[in-house]
């Protein structure tokens, strides 16, 4: 007899025979002739509910063996629910107990546990409802980002972990060293005599995969990367990991346009194939963890995303009535009340802003003709934020070098990247996206802690 | 005008008017009253033989600037090729160059390279043919494999790279830390201050997510995790990386005969797929790398792996008449001259060597009830030798507790570990896949590090 998956037994809706499932057991309701247990088996958030009659073989213990988080095997006949809702439930033939759980000490207990104290138990969380769900999201969103690039004929690309480039100019980088901590090998000044170690130089753990990746677009015209990136930052927040998958295409022949429009396309597809795939999951977030996130959804999946200049943004931001902590004016960052203004009050929807002052930006974005500003974007989000941050790369080796001067970026250690300029130089963009935030962004949980399995942030790098 | 790639138009095969094309010349070759230019766009193997006619504008500007790492655009009509291989060729209309590449220094001329010249300019390599027929292998193969676990309703979980756990047990770690390493915080007695780092305790890159994949197991039954993995190990050879992607499928309620199954299917069908996907790349290594590569791609596909145990493996190496420069006998761990023989003499196919000796094998694999050996398998390849490693896991908290004290791992580090087998245990297994070892034996390439797009070794981390 094969296992059925409780996704499909639903799904199926079909009453049938001789079915056996494999799970572990949520909950058990003692009545005086039979047993209610409910058994998951994480295909999907619905439980199976079983029935086990006073009648089957070795009854008491059994019982005494089923409490919540054991893990059983049932064979029976599904049949349909007498139960309110109408659905399906096992009836028991048989029932093998793999592992007890001992009610005494099993940390999930039926009431409902904050997600801080979940993180204590980050090997066991996945067992709730809400995690549970996460995980299956973020899987639908993987295949989904993946098949949205396969099918435009992009070459996935995994860009290096370790990187011995500085420069990448994104943030705080990890060292990594096969160096005993304790006995640092040092010259006679006190440098670090990095020849000795493993990779003969100071090593990273990467940024980003972009310059990488315009290596590749620079030869396969589309390529995406995805992959883990890190951020040494200091930063406890609700927003920032100091691990976390990021997204990055790039694509040869391609101006500032094109890249808003695939990234537009790619939003779209990828949270209209998660509802698709996922409308349980997404149900029960927009039930229980934000009751907007079903309509946010909707609005990214239909409306055509509005397009404005910095410059115009900045002067609609003058021009409005808003007070804002900090003023609005040509040159600054825009700050989070900015962003989201635009996009919750202004335009009531997703919007891009391109063309930000390039003292603002990387060295790698491509300069307007204005001199003033570069061809970057940012997708902003109603309640979120920016999304997904992009540009159209220098092409020009005389303007990059000139780029790379101006930010003290020593050309030197690029001498690959500006080849790129020269032999066979042609506009190229891209952009990136942080997958635990869009992860965030589409469940409304409140910490993108959740949204990672294994979360690693300041002293904190359990599991 | 859409931008073709080449790849489609050789696949539809239809002769059009008006087609557009972007990419890079390959070669140039000047005749009377005309130029044949062959250009790659990173789509496919071949180029499309593009014929520039000395009556389009601006002929000979034109033709200064195309030169062999050229990027151009070409739009004109698709005919066919009156050459003998009776192929399509475009007749220019008109002809856009981006960038030049001076033949003077770039470093990819006409002739041969070596992949150890290629490998100091990893930034250009991908622009040959075989490099760049790697890029493509590995993006099928990628896609084939979260097909395969995607289709069987798996769960994609990415376990974290940077880890706590220094007990994984496969192998050296590289540490990962946010000190200046010229000024290691110690203590009085010169202990290092690992309070005061980053994540406040020793931290280093993961060398496999097996321990959280059976977290998830336990949960969702099926999964699988796919990352980058990590050796501190100084092994300058051709099979070795200090980064590497892994794959590494873990199933509950699964023991190891069900994780042959899997695993003997996992294999057929990446194989099978790339075959269908990438058949003039495989085509390509088969006649320029090796030249067996299809056969043995066939015969993986086709042929039903043999399964010996340990034990019936050494009585027959015991027993034959080869001599080995290493001993046969029962406890020593297989060498690659004994798997060899095995998969190529004896068998002559794909073999499966389960229920090792327990001496040799990490603390998590299942004891027999023999108590002498574990349920663990490893699968060979004929001429290659092993190219998966997996177990069926201990899920009896005592005997695994056992297993940790004769191996001295300190269990207080894995007591969330060891909760899984606390609450609701299950038999589980699992197996792990070494991503460019596979795609290494798939195309038949010497080295290793011409399977990863940048390769870190010992002393090389470039790009």
């Amino acid at each position: 007899m094969q296992t059925k998956r409780i996704k499909d037994l639903f799904r199926n809706g079909v009453i049938e025979e001789n079915i056996l499932i494999q799970g572990w057991v949520r909950t058990k309701r003692e009545l005086k002739d039979f047993t209610f247990i409910e058994v998951n088996d994480g295909s999907s958030l619905k439980n199976l509910q079983v029935i086990l009659d006073k009648t089957i073989s070795n009854y008491e213990e059994t019982l005494m063996l089923l409490n919540t988080g054991s893990s059983l095997e049932v064979s029976g006949i599904l049949v349909t629910s007498p139960g309110k809702n109408q659905s399906l439930e096992l009836k028991a033939n048989t029932v093998k107990v793999y592992g007890n759980s001992n009610p005494e000490t099993y940390p999930l207990q039926k009431k409902r546990h904050s997600f801080e104290f979940l993180r204590t138990i980050g090997h066991l969380r996945h067992r709730t409802n809400t995690l549970g769900a996460v995980i299956r999201i973020r899987n639908s969103c993987t295949m989904a980002i993946h098949n949205f690039f396969q099918e435009k004929g992009f070459l996935l690309i995994n860009t290096p972990i370790i990187t011995v480039n500085d420069c990448e100019g994104a943030g705080d980088l990890f060292k990594i060293t096969n160096f005993d901590l304790c006995n640092i090998p040092k010259d006679k000044r006190g440098n670090v005599e990095y020849n000795q170690d493993f990779f003969g130089k100071p090593a990273y753990l990467t940024v980003s995969g972009q310059l990488e990746a315009e290596v590749m677009a620079m030869t396969f015209q589309n390529v995406y990367t995805f992959g883990p990136t890190f951020r040494a930052e200091n930063s406890n927040t609700s927003r920032h990991l100091a691990e976390f998958w990021m997204v990055e295409p790039e694509m040869a022949f391609c101006d500032l346009e094109g890249n808003q429009d695939v990234a537009e396309e790619f939003l779209k597809y990828v949270f209209k194939n998660v509802l698709k795939n996922c409308p349980e999951d997404m149900e029960f977030f927009n039930k229980y963890i934000d009751k907007t996130v079903l309509e946010t959804a909707e609005k990214i999946i239909n409306k055509k995303f509005e397009r404005i200049t910095y410059t115009n943004a900045i002067n609609l931001l003058e021009n409005s009535n808003k007070q804002f902590n900090y003023k609005a004016e040509w040159g600054i960052d825009l700050q989070s009340e900015h962003e989201r203004y635009l996009a919750e009050e202004v335009f009531k929807s997703p919007v891009i802003v391109t063309d930000y002052p390039a003292t603002t930006k990387a060295f790698y974005m491509r300069l307007n003709d204005d001199r003033q500003t570069v061809a970057a974007m940012d997708i902003l989000f109603p309640k979120i934020g920016e999304i997904i941050g992009g540009s159209q790369r220098e092409e020009r080796l005389n303007v990059l070098e000139e780029r790379l001067e101006e930010q003290n970026i020593i050309t030197e250690d690029l001498s690959w990247y500006l080849d790129l300029r020269r032999y066979g130089t042609v506009p190229h963009s891209g952009f990136g996206l942080g997958f635990e935030r869009m992860v965030q962004f589409m469940t409304g949980i409140k910490n993108i802690r959740e949204a990672i399995p294994f979360p690693r942030a300041p002293l904190s790098a359990g599991f």
